[in-house]
C-alpha cells in the first residue's frame, strides 16, 4: 500500500515519500524499508534514530525519524489501526459446522460461525457475525451477543450472558461453580449450589486460561469495555467496572467491587467483600486487604500508598544497617548517662 | 414453595407467615417479597435492616429482621440446604453420547453421563450416577468413583484414581506431568519421566483450570473433603490434608505435605519438601519458605505468626520516618558527647 | 529386570546383588525387596538407612546404603534413565484419527499420531514421530516439528512454531492474542491486532494450562531447553533464553528479556520491557521492577540481592521492638539534653 494512501486510512500527517510501499508493519528495530513501524515509548528513541523502517507513526512533537514519518496525536491508536490494515483477514466460514453440535431451541445468526466439535446446548442465542472456534462449549441458555470471537477451547456455562464485540481467549471459563461451602454440623464444607448470574458486558476481552466463576444469588459482572489479561481470577459476585484493565493472574475474591477504571497490574490480589474506588491504580503484586479510595495509586502488601510504600521499601533494605546504628546510639548514650550519674555505667 | 414447608425442609425455627409463597434464594440487597434471603455475616446487618425479602434464614440471636425470619444454629448450612431446592434440577441424559468415544475395556455404570466429544481411554472406570460432561478426556486406566460431576473440558490422566462425590470444575487438569529435570552431563535439564499416581479421595472439588501433577514414584493425594479453588497449582508428589481449603491461585511446590485442614488464602505459595501443621491458616499471598506447626496462623513473605506480621507492618509504612528520627538522635548525641568531651564536635 | 543389567544400562558401579531382580523404581521412603530407589538429596539421609529398597542409586561418595548398590556420579540422572526404562511404553496409534479433523494442504508425518477429535487447521505441518493428543487445536499454517508430545486439550494457535522434543502438557495455550490496547480519542481502550509469531525451540517443556500470547509485530521465543511449569504466564513480544527455568506460576510481562539460563521460582513476576541477566536466580514470589545483571540472586518486593534482603527479613519482624527502642533512647536523650541545659526537660 502507497504511504500516501496509508496516511489518509490512518488520518495522519505525512512527511516523505508518499509514493513509498508499505508491505507490513513491523517494530521498531526489526523494521526495514517497506515496513512501517511506530514510536510511542521514549524509551526506543535511540531505536528510533537507528531504524531501517520505510516509515514510522509517531507524535506531533516527536524528534524527526531518518525516515518517512505519519505525524499523529496518538501515534499508538494509529499504529493498533494500521495493524488491523495488514492484518490477515481469514475468518472460518459462516455456518454450523457438520461436526459440531448444536441443542435444541437454539437461535444462532445465519453469519455466525460455530465451529467443529463445539457444542451449544440448548436453548442458546448466538449473534450476528459471531465466531465460535472449535472445541468451544456453551451451556444451556447462554446468550452470546454480535461480533463476538470465542476461541477454540473455551467453556462459557449455563445461563451466561456476553454482550457484543466480546473476545474470549482460549481455554478461559466463564460460569464455573463460585467456590462456596458452608461449614456442616460434622465439621466438613458443604457445598452450596453457584446457580447465580454472571453478565460479560460489550467489548471486552477476557484472556486465555482465566477464570470468571458464578454466585450463588445475584451475579458476576464484568463492565463494558474491560480488558482481562490471561490466567486471571474473579470470583463469585465481583464486580469489574468499566474500562477496568486487570493484567495477568490477578486475583480477585469474592463479592468485590472495582469501579470504573481500575487498573490492576500482573500478580495483583484483592479480598473479598471490598470496593476499590473508580480510578484506583495498584502496582504488580500489591495485596489488597481493605477498601481504597477513588484515585488512589498503591502498592505493597499490605497495600499503601505507592509514594510512601517506595519510601520505605528504600529504608528496607537498610534495615539491618538502621539496627546497628540503633544498637551503636544506645552503647553511647548509656555512656553518656553513666557520666551524668543517670545510669551504671556497664 | 411455602415458606412453612420451606422451615420444615430446612430444619428451621419460623417465625411470621408460613403461607407466604417463596419462589426463589436472593442476596438481602437484591431480594424481593417473594424471595428467601440469609444473614450470615454481620458486616450486612444494615443490609438486614433495609431488605424487601420476603423471608430471611438468620441465626438463633441475631437482631429480628423486617420480614418472616427462618431461625436455625447455622444459618449459612441452612442457605446452602435452600439452593438446593430451588436450583435447577437439569441434568445432561444417562448414557454415554454418539459422539463420544470409549475405549475398549471400560466400566461405565449405565446411570453414568458421558456427554459429546468426550475420549475415554481403555480400561477406564467410571461409577454410578457420575456426570462426565462434553469434551472430557480421561486416559488409560483411569478410575472416577460414584456421583461425580466432571465439568466439560476437564483433563484426566492415565491412572488416575478420584473418589465419590468428586466435583471438577471446567478446564482442570489432574495427572499431568510433575516438573520433573536432572541436569545432564552437558547442563542441560532431562525429563525424568512421572508416572506415577495421584489420588483424588471422596468429596474433593478442584476449581477451574486448576492443575495437579503427578509424581515420577509414589503418588499425589488429595485429601478427602479438601476444596481447592481455580488456577491453583499441586505440583508432583504434594499431598492435601483431608478438609483442607486452598483458594485460587495458591501454588505448592513439589512432595510438600498440608496436614487436615490446612487454609491457604488466596495466592499463598508454599517451597517443597515442607510439612504445614495441621489447621494452620495463611493469609492471602502469604509465602512460605519453611515448615509450620500446627495450629499456626501466618502472614506474609517470608511467612511469620500473623499478629507480628501486622504489627511490623503497621511499622514498615513508617521507615522514613524512623529513619529521620535516628539521624537527628544520632545528630544530637554527638553534640551531647562533643559537650562531655567523649567526641570532636562536628 | 536384573540389576546387573539395569547396572549396566545406566553407566552404574554395582555393589552388590547383581542377581537381584527389580520391577520398578520407586521413593526411598516406600521402595520394597524388589524396588529400585535413589539417593539424591542429603535431606533424605535417614531414609537411606533406614530404606527397605532392593537396590539405591546414589552418588560415588554417599555413605552405604542398608541394600545393593548403583554408584554413579550423577545419582539423579541415573534415576531418570531408570525411569524410562521402567516406564510404561504405550504410545498412541500412528495415523489420523477417523474422529479426527485435519485442514487443506497440510502435512502430517506418516508416523505422527493425531488423535480423536483434534482439529488441525489448513497448512499445518506436523513431524515426524510427534504424538498429537485428543481434542488439541492446531491453527492454519502452525508448525510441530518432531518428536513432540502434545498433550490433550492443548491450543496452538495460528503460525506458531514448535521445534523438535517439545513436550506441551494439557490445557496449555501457545499463541494467544498479546495484553495490546491503544487508549482511544474517547478513552476506550482499542484492540490492537495481535499477529505477530511464536517460536518455540527444541526441548523446550510447557506446563499444563501455561499461557504464552503473541505480540502485535516481532516475536515471542522460547529458547532451547527452557522448561516451564504450570500455569506460567509468558507476555507478548517476551523472549525466554535457552535453558531458563521457570516454575509454576510465574509471569513475565510484555517484551521482557530472560538471557540463557535464568532460574525464577513459584510465583515470580517480572515487569516488561526488561533484561534479565544470564543465571540470574530468583526466589519464589519474587517481584522483579528492573533489569537485572547477569549472575544475580535476587529475593524480595521489589527485588533486591537475596543475602540483604534475608538480612532485612529478619529485621522486619522485630520492627515493634526497634520502634519501641528508638522511642526509649529518644526519651533518654532528652532527658540528658535537658541536664546539660541543651533542650527544656518535659
Amino acid at each position: 500500500m502507497k504511504l500516501q494512501v496509508l496516511a489518509e486510512r490512518l488520518g495522519c500527517r505525512l512527511e516523505g515519500d508518499g509514493a513509498l510501499d508499505i508491505e507490513r508493519v513491523a517494530g521498531i528495530e526489526k523494521a526495514g524499508p517497506s515496513d512501517l513501524t511506530f514510536f510511542a515509548n521514549t524509551k526506543y528513541a535511540a531505536a528510533l534514530r537507528a531504524t531501517r523502517a520505510g516509515a514510522v507513526i509517531l507524535g506531533e512533537r516527536a524528534e524527526a525519524a531518518p525516515c518517512a514519518m505519519l505525524r499523529t496525536a496518538n501515534p499508538y491508536f494509529a499504529f493498533a489501526k494500521a495493524m488491523e490494515i495488514f492484518a490477515d483477514p481469514w475468518t472460518p466460514p459462516a455456518g454450523v459446522h457438520a461436526r459440531a453440535l448444536v441443542g435444541a431451541g437454539c437461535d444462532i445468526a445465519v453469519d455466525a460461525s460455530i465451529g467443529a466439535y463445539a457444542v451449544i446446548g440448548d436453548g442458546v442465542r448466538i449473534g450476528a457475525r459471531t465466531i465460535v472456534h472449535p472445541q468451544v462449549v456453551i451451556g444451556r441458555h447462554a446468550i452470546v451477543g454480535d461480533d463476538c470471537v470465542i476461541h477454540a477451547r473455551v467453556s462459557i456455562r449455563e445461563r451466561v450472558a456476553l454482550g457484543s464485540r466480546v473476545v474470549v481467549q482460549d481455554g478461559a471459563v466463564i460460569g464455573s461453580d463460585g467456590y462456596g461451602f458452608a461449614r456442616d454440623a460434622d465439621g466438613g464444607h458443604y457445598k452450596i449450589p453457584q446457580v447465580g448470574d454472571v453478565v460479560i458486558e460489550d467489548d471486552v476481552e477476557i484472556g486465555a486460561n482465566t477464570t470468571i466463576d458464578r454466585p450463588a444469588v445475584g451475579e458476576t459482572r464484568i463492565g463494558a469495555g474491560a480488558k482481562i489479561d490471561n490466567l486471571v481470577q474473579i470470583a463469585h459476585g465481583v464486580s469489574v467496572g468499566r474500562r477496568s484493565l486487570l493484567a495477568a493472574q490477578v486475583g480477585i475474591a469474592g463479592s468485590t467491587t472495582l469501579e470504573e477504571s481500575v487498573t490492576l497490574a500482573g500478580q495483583v490480589g484483592v479480598a473479598g467483600h471490598l470496593t476499590i474506588g473508580k480510578g484506583t491504580v495498584a502496582t504488580a503484586q500489591t495485596g489488597i486487604p481493605n477498601s481504597v479510595e477513588p484515585g488512589s495509586l498503591i502498592s505493597g502488601y499490605p497495600a499503601i500508598d505507592n509514594r510512601d510504600w517506595l519510601k520505605a521499601s528504600a529504608v528496607f533494605k537498610k534495615l539491618p544497617q538502621l539496627r546497628r546504628t540503633l544498637a551503636d546510639l544506645e552503647r553511647r548514650l548509656a555512656e553518656l548517662e553513666a557520666r551524668a550519674g543517670l545510669r551504671d555505667e556497664h
